[in-house]
């Protein structure tokens, strides 16, 4: 594959390493972010700064997003970020945001009605897998541009998954995330149970990780400090996906259930709790907290 | 191993295929149920039937019960089943039947008390499981008995853990199996959101089984109609592991969580989820067809 | 007061005999509805009809709107309906619809910059209260145009609230109806209660109403057939307010929390169980029918 | 009536002021609690102090119970407190205990074939009612023993209702409490979401206490500080009822349900958020207090 142009929207978190990790790659990496420290670094290692989002995109093959939220996707595309005004024609765009999925659908039907080609590429591997190259990612779009946006994600991640339409990336992501909270809830709460009930929580998990009830959680990710190692809860519960972001995504997963009058009883109760573990002072810690929401340790 | 005289008291669903895997084993199996067509079907076999629970155990090196719920195992071990009362001294005693812990530790509690080496036992597996001989045995007793009792227990089944002291196998199981209903009600949810927002459902489930929100429903015992074959949710929810067990399985939980004051709020959630499922007459479907609860096909 | 001209735009369920409680009231109404029947009844009852909203609000010092969700009063305010953009000067804009409270504020604010006056007036009382003229109402808008709006409002309603500023008689709403769907499912659920174990519901109602559970629900409204007359239990649930309805409602108010990070445990689960109820097939039913989801009579 | 003796057994919180009010009614009072001082206090009051259950009840006309728990009251009239085997023939048997349905059944059962009258008569009112004599009495047994029991109960409290046969005192008791605890959290979630969307909390109150979702949280014991004085909310959450005591008779009720097969989702978070926020650290606290666990002040 020729090198390509590539233009990056959001350095931030989760956006810098994924930049750093194209401009490895071989490619021409001009970007975009407000914060003049993250595009300092980037222009460290190779890169180039500009001062709007249509300066960057200008001259660019293909267009990478990575943004907080729905309003900012919107503000970038369509409002002042002008970036489908300013894009060069033909270019491909690639939004990796975690946002709602009708706004996805929206701002790929915007684009494709200018001539764009459009994919949604949420990620899910958190800034370890970001600076690491080894991020998912999920991908709504035809199956010509899954092919087509393959190779510039492969840069950044090791699986990358075609869900189907516009939009699709979108929802498996949340599908998946929504699923996530709801076993880390409920293995934390078979923990629970279990110490209450005189168990070894690493005997029990160790059980439950080779019967019907293992999970990702309970096998790569154990809520019960001293289970496993290198793992949050056996550090306080410091870096990983924060509780504050969960409680963002499940957020998306109510409102796509709302919008499509899907029932989420769990997901919704799920969403509640991590919303206020989060209100009682855990918005940063990794989310497998929840397990110290349960019983003060 | 000599081979022991093993008396069996039980010959339900899952109590007749462990006896005759128990005979295949070339044990001598005496066994006591009320149902005279189970005990002429191990007697076909090479059992022995017998009129009481009394009879069974008089000669027994090892006695096996698998019993509905907790009144029926204290009826046959301390009631006006005598078993205790009539066991041959130092008999290992195995109750298979999944109950209360407290009741669990209570029995075992008496029966050591007069001589007897006794473990819980409770299996995951179902009928399928029991007649194939590979069920999953999750032990709870000291060491010592765990290693007396697995060359019998590996007659009938695969998997033999070890939860830790009486109870704790009691213990793991209901634990285990909360967080199986809490995931399976979770998949179903995550399904069915993808499915309101356009995806499908087998694509859904790919992607989910090799990322965060992977677990044994999603996995290994889809929910929704087609995904997989040779699941219940195939054949129309028919077979497998029915509605109402896993509600009783889950009133043990909540049981155990209110008298340890523990916090199960999925747990708890997924109770009154079934319960209401079993209610609109779902009782002897399997489990998996929550996903249809939550909306009509 | 001087008669007023006064344009109805929604002459639904709720918002046609509105339109003929002002018509009694001595109010020259001019209403537009796509449904022709309904602006026949009302040209009947001494109203007039017209073929757009622009016509029917070209001369009115009143306007009063009735739609069934956000997108309808966007459409109607901002877009084709273009009310906005066709109204008389110094009108006074009174949308009663049940909106989101985010979307009440966007088109006050709009309708503010052109120089108009309005309040969101949401109302509860039903269809009954609607023809009665017993409507409540909740008003979001200033002290002033509060004071404006209720000679209007009384004459189709008994009760008139000021809840606050633009958007706060919708929040007043939905806080209002979440709150009435959890103690109608509480009720539910311990009235359930005391029938499995025993109790006359009757004599169960009572003792409730005069204790510390005591509410609406159980008060009025009672969900149990045969415990009260005149209310919709006692008529198979016919009539009333519709789960669909509440369903919406709930809705509005997880949308709310949502955007507030605000955490509803069980607000959320009550939309989550009005779903999956309408989704069993009783949609149309009274909301109170939730009793018959909890078990099957 | 003529002056009866009356054994008074348990001088706790709420035992106390009403064995005091039973002695201030005229009645001749002999009491047993191990509690020393209490029973000082009761002496000092014209009360009499007796070290046994066997001593307080051998001259009772009329025995009153008021314990902590089940295995209380188990133990006092069927074990070691002896009781049914120490009272005067042809006693009245009064357990104001809350405890659950099936065991008030089980003694009363046990004082019948000794001949025995017995009825179950929790109470609601806390211990500012017990003190002022203005409990409320919720009484199981027959209606002759009701109107037996009334004399003796209307010297402790102001409403005595008779609720059915023996235990049904206990099920509305738990049946109550656990709406109590849902429209106490429904309320508190209300608030707290008009409060997010800019409402003033006391505005709020009173236009949902004029609405269809008032209830007695809202209208008497407004959860929100500062929107009614002279409730816990107003004085950091001091006083009235302890989250402890509710989720004790949440516990009550969820067993109730468990063991007669009745779904209760809202009953069954509500006991899990109250025990949550026990776990956390409020467990002393007047139960209006959850609000504080949704958001943080």
């Amino acid at each position: 594959m020729a090198t390509e142009n590539i233009a990056f929207i959001g350095l931030g978190n989760m956006g810098k390493p994924m930049a750093l990790n194209l401009v490895k790659g071989g490619k021409k990496v001009t970007a975009y972010d407000l914060n003049a420290q993250a595009v300092k670094e980037l222009e460290a290692a190779g890169g180039k700064g500009v001062k709007s989002v249509s300066e960057a995109v200008a001259q660019a093959d293909v267009v990478v997003t990575m943004l907080p939220s729905s309003p900012h996707v919107q503000e970038v595309y369509l409002g002042g970020g002008k970036l489908l005004a300013s894009a060069k024609k033909g270019a491909l765009l690639i939004d990796s945001s975690t946002i709602a999925p009708d706004v996805a659908k929206q701002v790929a039907k915007e684009a494709q009605a200018k001539g764009f080609d459009m994919v949604d590429a949420p990620v899910s591997g958190g800034v370890g897998g970001a600076q690491a190259g080894t991020l998912t990612f999920i991908v709504g779009g035809s199956e010509a541009l899954f092919e087509k946006a393959k190779p510039i994600l492969s840069l950044m991640g090791k699986n990358i998954f075609h869900a189907g339409a516009n939009g699709a990336g979108q929802v498996a992501k949340i599908c998946n995330n929504m699923l996530l909270a709801i076993h880390m809830i409920g293995t934390s709460e078979a923990i629970n149970l279990g110490l209450a009930n005189g168990m070894d929580p690493k005997k029990l998990s160790e059980i439950i990780s080779k019967s019907s009830g293992r999970n990702w959680s309970v096998e790569t990710y154990n809520p019960c400090p001293g289970v496993m190692e290198n793992v949050p809860s056996s550090r306080g519960y410091e870096g990983g996906f924060a509780v504050e972001l969960m409680a963002k995504d499940l957020g998306l997963a109510i409102e796509a259930a709302l919008s499509t009058k899907t029932a989420t009883p769990l997901g919704g109760l799920a969403t509640s709790l991590y919303r206020m573990h989060a209100e009682q002072g855990a918005s940063r810690l990794d989310f497998s907290s929840i397990l110290r929401f349960l019983k003060k340790a």
